[in-house]
């Protein structure tokens, strides 16, 4: 399934809306995500190399390649999800027959959910750095295209929250507390985060849209 | 461009990402709209047919049919997205020499300018159309899957607010002050009752997380 990139965009649609167990939220969050940025790469691409803008051009020129590398880094996310689970799925079916089974299994079982918890919230450590561009690009690109940039900061905002629903689903599951302690802090702050720059991308977007 | 259901993911990406005026913050909204309320259609195929849920089966069917019927319908604005703006396009570019040529130019105008506020509020109709189903259905259907109908909230919730932007842009252009009353109260409604129907659907699945 990492080639879901490849796929007509009605097959991933598809297939995410089948009942097969990959590309789940995750994974879809990520999708959504990518979209929702590349509407920040496309108020820059609007932006550099008009005489208008010039002098906000090597900010604008920075901000749109660090979109296409967000891009490009949500593609990689995507797969890294779909195996996560694919390797969540695989320990869950080991044997629990004979103790020494059973042990091997809960150790393995443990390191898998930890995977299948880092990944969504790295997809969201990704997708708040989208948001901070947004929030940079939505005072300074073209303002006949500032709209897409509310769009961009609205999207990634709610990419965010549904990719961490990912992450609440193995926490609970999760017995080295320190672990969950330190993702739960971190959940939050890319939480709080990222509502905070939508809101500023948004305000600064409506302000310029009058 | 109204086959961009059929170009691979990574297109639909890169055509989003690049400075051709479309897909635009409209026609990626309902594009990412599309994924959300996938994720509706995915919880309701992983509940249908199993004993467990036999009791909510008819509710649950109901509801899955409804997501593909919004898929389809938001496939269906996606061209009308872009041809709105295609037709905008064109009427801005008509001759303005002559007083009859500006007046007929004015007049088209303000039709087009009206289509393409029309068309982001009826694809925002449709989304909220997916938060109804997607809250009926963050109640009913299967635990296992239920994180992802927090998915389909988020999604979708952010897709309303986002494609509204496209409105936006266009309304402080339109003369007719009664259209401009009319949609202003729609938007506010629209806006409004997403945020409720998302809230709703995020504390049901985070109850039934635990």
């Amino acid at each position: 399934m990492s080639e879901i990139f490849d796929f007509p965009y009605r097959k991933v649609v598809a297939v995410a809306a089948s009942d097969a167990p990959t590309p789940g939220g995750g994974s879809v969050s990520a999708l959504v995500g990518a979209l929702g940025v590349a509407m920040t790469a496309m108020v820059g691409n609007l932006t550099v190399g008009k005489p208008k803008f010039a002098d906000v051009e090597p900010q604008v020129k920075e901000i749109t390649g660090a979109a296409y590398f967000i891009i490009n880094k949500l593609e990689k996310m995507v797969s890294a999800d779909i195996a996560a689970f694919g390797k969540f799925m695989e320990v869950y079916r080991l044997p629990k027959n004979t103790d020494e089974e059973k042990a091997r299994r809960e150790e393995l079982m443990q390191k898998a959910l930890k995977t299948a918890t880092d990944t969504p919230v790295e997809i969201a450590r990704t997708l708040l750095e989208a948001l901070v561009i947004t929030e940079k690009l939505s005072k300074i690109g073209n303002k006949m295209a500032i709209s897409d940039a509310g769009v961009a900061a609205y999207i990634c905002e709610a990419a965010v929250n549904a990719v961490l629903l990912s992450a609440d689903i193995n926490i609970p599951m999760v017995k080295d507390q320190d672990y969950v302690s330190k993702v739960l802090a971190e959940k939050a702050s890319l939480v709080t985060e990222a509502k905070r720059l939508k809101e500023a991308a948004v305000a600064v977007v409506e302000e310029r849209m009058k």
